[in-house]
């Protein structure tokens, strides 16, 4: 998608990292590894290595489009690409060309290259809103917001703990994101996996391509069991369910009627037919990016049911649909960066609206101060019934609480004064498990 | 996607039906219709209407780099698009442009010209599909098939039958897609759905727009009420599980083992490490693409929750996933009408299969015979018990029957004569109602 | 789903519908109408049809115990209960039990029964919340509220409109179930579609089962050609997609800080902690229910690639599946018909909104008036500034607005006043398209 | 699913460790746990804590009747629930029930003793499998079997490494799994998340209810942000992807065509209308059952958006989606490991096949043999053409082949034997792998 929606859906650096002209790289890339390889082990010369390795390294040399337009027909782009590597190498050095592997080999070990970059870029703005997450949860550790549950107000908690429960959830995706990337396993078994066109050498050649690559080597190969694919599926998924989380907070926050945050883009958010009008564009946009991976992951899932030793038709609707993953969930990661960069939250009306929800608090405890005489449940109900009869009377919870006679009223109007309970200490503690996670960091 | 993949996700006529151009083109053919709407029920001037018409029939005439640049900030094209266009036609004439307008309206009816256009595309390769597959259940009306169910031969049916199946498929999904293409709605609501900015005429200048655009003129919005969206999104699903039902029999009929059919395509299907092999890539191609379909269907419904009169996001991911959801129905349904028109029956193996099959309906025959003395059940328990013997015993079910004494042996060897049934009237009724089909269509 | 949780996630009549007692009293019904339908064209005794109509109808002489016991090894429940029902009748009107049949026919032509009938408890509470909105339509016609767009307050529609759009949304679901309703199709083809065991009148007792049952006869067997369940899969995907849509709406409007609905309900919606909040518990549970649509939906479709006379998984999976479907989205049009029943409006607190957010309509006003001396796109920048100057300095923008010389200041405020389009029109044409609708049911 | 179809889609332990019941004993587990934890942090008197422990203890002694019956009104089954418990203790020693607790509280925890729980049932079935594809790849390491890629026979590789895949996704689903349950969070925050009717000690109570119950204490609430759903989601639908991929697998190698393994279960498997089939039930089952799980991973990731601190509705649809997720795998895995244990390989016709298809492995001898003098791409279409020539005119390529006089006809017959490469080493690695899984748990 280069053009009239690439600005929303393929923002961040995950789109670059998976595009057409990556994925000829990663080939390239897989096929230059292998080659050295397989001279490491001494299957091949180390100066055809070298040439295979050069002819990789500079993509000009090779006939592409004739790749591109082979490619369907092979079923797969790497049967012409390796004709085009021998054609560049020339016969002599040809023998290091795609030595004892099949094309699933080189697909399987470019896609996990490429999924490990964009993950990289995924990372980097998860890691750019965590940072911001625990900046407004330092900073406002003590500023009172309402609590809100089924989207109705509730008790009053702070906005350092909202912004720490983000920062919990993105700090989280990236711990499961890393974790995948680090077990990303190699791919290379040959024809149908016993790796019989390897003269014998074939899990040496495993070994030596996994330590060029950085990879694992499995024991065996895993053509139609596709844990890897389903490790990267699930990680994104739920980096993507977080991203979700935390723009939908930011989009109710920013409700006209709210208005406890506002999100700031230079030039954004306006609307042609409402010049008064501010949207939070970007966490809109996060929405919309990270709401279409769970499609994406069910159809991943769907397809790890393969077929023998190399699926007909699963396996290849693997790499337009985790292509897609990856950009989408790198461009909600984008603009949930740009969204909490640009946030400015309201505390002023955070504190107002904790004030005006006073009722609330004075309605727990009441129910509290009534339970000693009434018993747990029917105190309950006379809280409720006293809330209703206030609200029927145009008057406030105090003034009708203030002549009962069946309560300590001082105490339980003091009782009623904003409690964040152990807010605090909490965001404290989220705080210092992300200062280690990004000690941790490399 | 223009490239390494393109050749297997984006093949037929819908991607290129659904691309960024297209888009931009139907965008300006709404604003377009609009300006001419507008005029025809007197809003504006018909010179200026003129002038919006000829600026949005050469695009090049605008900026359009500046919309994309800005269509992300702004959260959709339209606004730089409207301003564009303003700025295209001068001052005088802007005033036919997006007359009452909000961005929605625009973005909606593009997306559903785009559909309808794109869906021309995907038909015609089910068309051609479907031709195909009439001109096999023709052919092929008594032609003996092993029938298979739960993946093991059961009875014989015929070739033709299973054609006609899959033409019976392919027809129905057809007629789905023309239902929703014929019901698709207008949109045009103004900012909120009033038509407050359409000077009284909005609900003519809707009407007169779905004219100018062969589309319905819904009574209300549908902003938020994304019917016509899960409409698409359920007939383009099911077009893609019939593509897929018709690729695995394609898929499995040409396994090496069974090679009822083969796929000859052009340079097709060859392998880089064994040449030897022949696969059929046009049908498991056609499974890649269509397998794609029903995660992206679940996207849209999951979409459809959308918050007062503009949604916060899931709006907007409907774009690229029902740009996707074309590409890659359209792209299946290309695949099979390739691997179909390059489709080899093997009768002759075909018939070898049935023969071999015999002992089925043979111990069928049996049962039948036994059941006037022994009851139903215990006939089934005896049969199933004779052709366990003459598995055991390594002789013909034939031989085992033979020399009963329990049953007329005559009979029951007759009996046990493949028998196709009821299959060629069933092919000839599934034929004439492709036929009332194919001469209903325009 | 009996018990914890049936209150909430099978609620309404569909569940009732698909319970394993219904999929029982559905197998035998399909099992008595083929005895009668193979009566009919003088395939059997007229005596053995009735007797197996007598046994169908009364389970209590089966041994249904055995049938579940029996179930799951033979891969479905009709050969056990083939066999009970042959048991049942006697040797001699066993002639009468399945003829011709294979255990698909019986169980997809069950399945139809069951989702003809669980639909139309559906279609009762998806009515019955349709009656509810014309009613709110009509009552609330030009009552005023804000319109809101990206989440953010935009201008003021109407409430009617409001309603008379969740209206158009419930009336097009309706009418999408009844359109797949009325096409579903029988099944019967014989073990592998030939109609092989049916004395070559299987074509005819096709129709006469049609006929029985009130189905549609196909021209060959949908045994791997899932149309019938995919039609059923969209249409309910997309009642579910309106259900959300609506509820998301009572959600929100029924926000602390919007309160502009409540929802009533008798013992409904406190809190055990929170006795002062009242959560809108129907329309939070039809969304709950209504989301859990879409992934099995894209189950359902998933499952259409189905191999050759009978799929070796793919079929069963749609049994649990379709049930599950019809159940969540039964359940979810019983809770919004509940929570529209309970709905109350406050047009007053509405009004209000939109006093307050006459902002909104001036600066668009003063915009307007500006264009003439500043040309389209400065005069919006100019009025954004206007609004931007407004707040920033704590004043009204009317007061702003007030002191310009270069605007005719009255026509402004004038122009600035709530404008419900063409709203009201709108309505009538909704209600009048549901009346029809109304009227049009039999 | 108590009856027709729980055979099939309920079976082995996961369904009842999920059942209602199930759920009740984990609401009411929770409940004691927290009970003892305020104890045991002093909040509570132990005697009370005692009490409540006691009843909790005793379903009986509570009206759970009522607590069904209310569920639905309150949202969900907590709230009744902690009155039934309040009356069941008493008043004095009510002070130890739900100790500042809000229902998500509950009802997350329980979710995750429920899931941690199923699991343990869906492992000991993957375990259970495991185990027999581990016998199989030590008993078949050297057995050959035609490898099989795109559904079309290719080189030879051993029955062993194909077990030895199947092996490795098992064990590999089994290490996901543990790591999930090993990571699972309690949940403890109160209303809104503060802890602030933990009278000071709620973090405290955290660490003490979560020793309680084995599970991990985390910094902050997760009442929005559902990793650990998430992870749960992730875990299982990889562990769905592997069982289905060794069922289609079974399912495709027990075709009547290939037959190479047979799934041999008491009484299973049997046709009613075809007495000598006899089907993979299990593995078909599997499939059926396997297949469900992507669209309820999707459905979990879906709700992952979760409002505030508590979402309206989104968290709600857990519930079902996890409870029925747990079930299908656990019975797809119940089902694998039935499949396995009655799996019959017929190491002959294997070897027969190998035999039949030295033909490939020829070609690609010839194509070797014919590189040097021919260059790469021209030894392969010469390849190519000898193996459509024999094929042409009847003949087998080694007949073909021994006529020519550009290659040393003897080495290329020879290298033509079947060659399992390094099939065995890999299997090996593959069992020293399962060894340490093995050893290393509990």
């Amino acid at each position: 998608m280069t053009g009239l929606f690439a600005g929303t859906f393929a923002r961040g650096g995950a789109a670059a990292a998976v595009s057409d002209d990556a994925w000829f790289r990663a080939l390239l890339e897989v096929e230059a590894a292998l080659a050295r390889a397989a001279a490491a082990v001494g299957l091949v010369p180390a100066t055809a290595a070298d040439a295979v390795t050069a002819a990789c390294a500079d993509p000009s040399r090779l006939d592409l489009a004739r790749v591109v337009a082979r490619a369907a027909d092979a079923g797969n782009p790497v049967p012409p690409l390796v004709r085009a590597l021998q054609d560049a190498v020339g016969e002599r050095d040809a023998v290091a060309v795609h030595v004892g592997a099949t094309s699933q080999d080189v697909v399987d070990t470019a896609l996990v290259l490429l999924a490990r970059r964009a993950i990289a870029e995924v990372d980097a703005d998860l890691a750019a809103a965590a940072g911001v997450c625990a900046a407004l949860a330092r900073t406002h550790r003590d500023d009172v917001v309402m609590g809100r549950t089924l989207m109705q107000q509730a008790l009053p908690t702070t906005f350092g703990l909202k912004a720490a429960g983000w920062l919990a959830g993105l700090d989280g995706a990236r711990l499961r994101l890393a974790e995948v990337v680090a077990s990303l396993p190699v791919q290379y078994g040959g024809a149908v996996g016993t790796l019989a066109a390897s003269s014998g050498a074939g899990v040496a050649v495993r070994g030596a391509l996994a330590a060029e690559l950085g990879l694992v080597a499995p024991a065996v190969p895993w053509f139609t069991v596709r844990l890897p694919v389903a490790d990267l599926a699930g990680a994104l998924g739920a980096a993507a369910g977080v991203v979700a989380t935390v723009a939908v907070d930011v989009v109710l926050l920013a409700q006209s009627e709210v208005a406890e945050v506002a999100e700031v883009g230079e030039g954004r958010g306006g609307s042609s037919a409402m010049p008064h009008k501010q949207n939070p564009v970007a966490a809109i946009s996060a929405r919309a990016c990270a709401r279409r991976a769970p499609g994406l992951v069910a159809t991943l899932l769907g397809a790890m049911e393969q077929e023998h030793e190399r699926a007909a038709g699963a396996w290849h609707s693997e790499w337009p649909t985790l292509t897609d993953l990856l950009t989408t969930v790198g461009s909600a990661a984008a603009w949930l960066a740009e969204s909490l960069r640009g946030l400015r939250p309201d505390v002023g009306r955070m504190a107002d609206a904790v004030a005006a929800a006073g009722e609330g608090a004075l309605a727990g405890a009441l129910a509290e101060a009534l339970t000693p005489s009434l018993g747990r449940g029917a105190a309950h109900d006379a809280a409720a019934e006293a809330t209703r009869h206030a609200r029927d009377t145009g008057r406030s919870l105090a003034e009708v609480v203030a002549v009962r006679t069946d309560v300590d009223v001082a105490a339980v109007l003091a009782a009623a004064t904003p409690d964040p309970g152990e807010a605090g200490a909490q965001v404290d503690a989220a705080l210092a498990e992300h200062e280690q996670l990004v000690e941790g960091a490399p």
